[in-house]
């Protein structure tokens, strides 16, 4: 008899799994069950298909040559069985069947397995405020939803909007209502910052200003208390401690949890957080069932530590690992490094490996190096500053993490894709100095922007650079007061300094051009904390040196300079 | 007494040790001498300067804050002293002295060094061949050349131009010709491809006929055999030995050999193809001294071979670590992989590692997997479908390069970058498989295009996969009679396929949709090798397993599928 091989879940990791267990094993049977009536989505793009960037929610269920994906095409392409609005009851570990209802008829009957897979994704979180179940009020989980805001859309119910979250999918979401429908959106962050804990307090707030400067009210440090509906029972408010938000639509977008349930009644292995225990073949406590993508718990390469990554494209390779050893090839899943990127109107941000916040929280002991770089050739006509932030240990002189905020096009990509497979492969700073990106003048520079802040990350951690943090310049731009003894040393050129001078006082502000500084040092008080700035922080680094080298000694360097002050702004400055 | 430091050579490694030594030894004396009286530009910028994309030449010699790069600039800002027009006569060791001639004046004096660094660059190849010489023949290895062309141009002298020589160089420089400037514009390249060794023929092949369309006139396996002048001695012909083509200005780019005429005078150790030789600190066989950039001799990381690598970036990190260790600190350079990346019109190609050609050549035993995917989510509006190959070795399954080919964006960038980074990490087939990328749908696709080649190769090296070259499928499609009992299984959607079943004719191209193979299959004819087609390879991978498993084993997959037809075509394809 055929060997029996079924899936319980239709989305990302379930039906990769099945497709490619069918191609090693063409003898098995293959069936894959999913209680939706919609599967083999790609779920990344409901953003833009709410945006309009994607017209019909059928190319997100279709193949790259225009096929949709349903169960015919399972059927007949794949020679796998797909059942629809068919829900997994229970699993009989002794007898290996899998006991299923078929939503529509109520019909239930049990399939056997000799392998079985649980894809069975994750559950989105919802808060458990007043009226969170009112009409207007979307978790953004699955296509239906997807749908049902579009129609809200489109049929004019929204003008204003409240995204309730500010992870990447909350902001994505955000972008997609202001961008294209022109809604007044606003989003709410509980966390002090938006992407807690993926990026840095810096590059959070780069992303903030450029959402607000886009017209999205942004408000971290706050989140929802309640809402509110009017007579026919749609939202009409949101309440905060802090304000009552107008809104017609609400999208809660406050993180998923595992979907584990089905697991842990069958007796499996569940960790404390809920998912799914796997090693690193994908096989659960039980060996003749694996487990792949949200479900699970994976290992981060970088901290060591178990945790959830609710990524599709960790779920596609989850999935492949796990077909593979069903069908006896012994690949390996080695865990995560957590790389991302995401789109926000016409900038990007992304990052891979941890932030420094984290990897401090961990016990490293982290410092970053931040710069201001030409993606490209400074002389090419269409090269922009990118931001590049490197976190690393400075005992070990890992590498434990790479940022990066720039325009909206691949060269944040470039350069965090370099990033994440050093990382991945436990690589130290001199490895990212030496890294040999590929160099044109209309793509990069000599130096690459990646090698630049390794370098300057060599520098910090052999102690030739000592820096400010751009939150404690920005303290006191905003308040000298705060910080008595400090000083701005403006090397930038005159005409760009001199805005500052006139604010300031040339005693809190004193300008030296970056060529005049050999000649002039002298003209620099003694008793004062220097604080050098110039545009991206390099010519600021060779004026700390040759300073000391005089023996003025009592400086830092604001990494990132006026390129990072410029992105995020103290709170005089103009939006 | 201070330390004396002295930089032969004042374009890119030169400056690049003579400005880290100065920080790193504030206290130290540092001389850089040049002959040239133009010194510390960005070489590589040259194409663009001659296009019109960067309109002063000055753009080339001046900082990322735009401040031209001369001899004030070096002592002002940098406490460099920079000696231009000074050229280095010879180096006695034994005195440790330079001697140097002041070229405006004939005056020579001896420069004490302590430590020296010789970046004395490399010298451009020129044809022996008749005529030269004559005027509007360039070779482009300095900014007064590329002056001198782009004044050729303004001036209106130029309406037809031959580039000798088909690598890089010579490509963006006819480029710059045909794009900005509209001229009649023929390359010649004496190998039987573009970018020989770099690339292999089927991505030099793309390359070619994206050139082609955009009126590039390519020859390749042809070189110019003479240079006929005019009247004026300027000159207006070149020939070869298929065809006399117009010219009034020739561009010889047929590569450099490595300048260490002064090393080798020395007595230090230099190899029998020119490069000086020195260890992984930068030091040459006197400890000395030092040298960095063009004249070295490097090694490269895959292949174990040590040769020139003639590039701005090398040279800037080849630079950092000599001024490190003279400074103390002591940095390694461990040697180069190879990345590379060309903008061609609204294309671009590029690389790391070695080519299949070159892999094999080196006794590799080496292979490829080639793709054709979506550069980001394929229902995302601006998505494109790049191409790229893998070369692997079989037997270690170490991965030995990349190559790609696409839209001129950073997207190819992004994933030459990741692969250049396993790459120098030695990493096999399993790290790009589990590469994890960053991954939102305007940036890229679930599984990546490059973790999609890797899963290509892997399935190849283990047997699971069965491919036919583009050249060979080529090859068939220009003379069917040659393969006699070769059909196409063209399993693309019937409005794709129809022109060809009409060209070929029904017996030797089957056409059965994807979908229905698994139903059909029974049609195909059992006596014929069958070449299974889609877009990208993808779908026939997975209709050869299926014809595997019910015994229609004689058949093969296109990688890359008609994408790849489709960007070089069969000699009867319209351009």
């Amino acid at each position: 008899m055929s060997e029996q091989i079924v899936v319980i879940g239709g989305v990302a990791a379930g039906p990769k799994t099945a497709c490619r267990v069918k191609r090693l094993m063409p003898d098995a049977d293959v069936v894959v069950i999913d209680q939706d009536s919609l599967v083999s989505y790609g779920g990344c793009g409901i953003p833009y298909y709410v945006s309009g960037d994607v017209s019909d929610e059928k190319e997100l269920r279709s193949t790259s040559f225009h096929v949709v994906r349903d169960e015919a095409f399972f059927q007949e392409a794949k020679g796998v069985t797909m059942l629809t609005r068919t829900r997994a009851l229970a699993i009989d570990r002794e007898s290996k069947t899998v006991e299923v209802e078929q939503l529509d008829t109520g019909e239930s009957n049990k399939l056997p397995y000799d392998k079985l897979l649980l894809a069975t994704g994750s559950i989105p979180n919802r808060l458990p405020i007043p009226g969170a179940e009112l009409k207007g009020v979307y978790v953004v989980n699955n296509m239906h939803r997807a749908i049902a805001i579009k129609n809200d859309l489109a049929q004019g119910k929204v003008t204003k909007a409240v995204v309730i979250g500010g992870g990447a999918i909350g902001l994505e979401m955000a972008e997609s209502l202001a961008d294209l429908w022109g809604i007044e959106t606003t989003v709410l962050e509980y966390m002090d910052q938006l992407l807690p804990r993926i990026v840095d307090p810096a590059f959070a707030a780069m992303l903030a200003k450029h959402l607000k400067d886009n017209n999205i009210a942004v408000y971290t440090g706050e989140s929802a208390t309640g809402l509110e509906g009017d007579d026919s029972g749609r939202v009409c408010r949101v309440l905060t401690p802090k304000r009552t938000i107008d809104a017609d639509l609400v999208i809660m977008s406050v993180g998923v949890r595992p979907n584990s349930t089905l697991a842990r009644e069958a007796g499996l292995l569940v960790a404390p957080q809920g998912g799914i225990v796997v090693n690193n073949r994908m096989q659960t406590s039980d060996p003749t069932i694996y487990a792949a993508g949200d479900c699970v718990e994976i290992i981060n390469q970088v901290s060591g530590m178990k945790n959830n990554a609710p990524m599709g494209s960790l779920a596609n390779r989850q999935g492949r690992v796990a077909a593979d050893n069903i069908g006896g090839i012994p690949s390996q899943f080695e865990g995560w490094v957590g790389s991302f990127i995401m789109k926000a109107f016409d900038c990007c941000i992304g990052g891979t490996g941890l932030s420094n916040t984290t990897a401090k929280g961990l016990g490293f002991d982290a410092e970053v190096a931040i710069t201001a770089q030409s993606d490209r050739a400074h002389f090419f006509p269409t090269q922009a500053v990118i931001m590049l932030q490197m976190v690393f240990d400075r005992t070990s002189r890992k590498v434990l993490g790479v940022q990066g905020f720039g325009p909206m096009n691949d060269s944040i990509l470039a350069r965090i894709n370099a990033a994440a497979a050093l990382i991945a492969k436990g690589a130290v700073i001199e490895d990212f100095s030496n890294l040999e990106l590929a160099y044109a003048p209309p793509f990069s520079t000599a130096v690459d922007a990646l090698n630049a802040t390794a370098n300057v990350a060599d520098n910090i951690a052999a102690g030739r650079l000592r820096t400010i943090s751009i939150e404690d310049f920005l303290d006191w731009m905003d308040r000298p007061e705060g910080k008595p003894g400090w000083a701005a040393l403006d090397i930038r050129h005159p005409k760009e300094a001199a805005e500052f001078v006139e604010k300031y006082g040339s005693d809190l502000w004193q300008a030296i051009p970056y060529v005049n500084v050999r000649s002039r040092y002298k003209e620099l008080p003694e008793d004062k904390m220097l604080i050098i700035i110039c545009d991206a922080g390099t010519r600021s680094s060779e004026v700390q040196l040759f300073l000391d080298s005089v023996g003025l000694r009592n400086n830092l360097v604001l990494g990132g300079g006026f390129n990072a002050i410029r992105r995020i702004g103290p709170d005089w400055w103009p939006s």
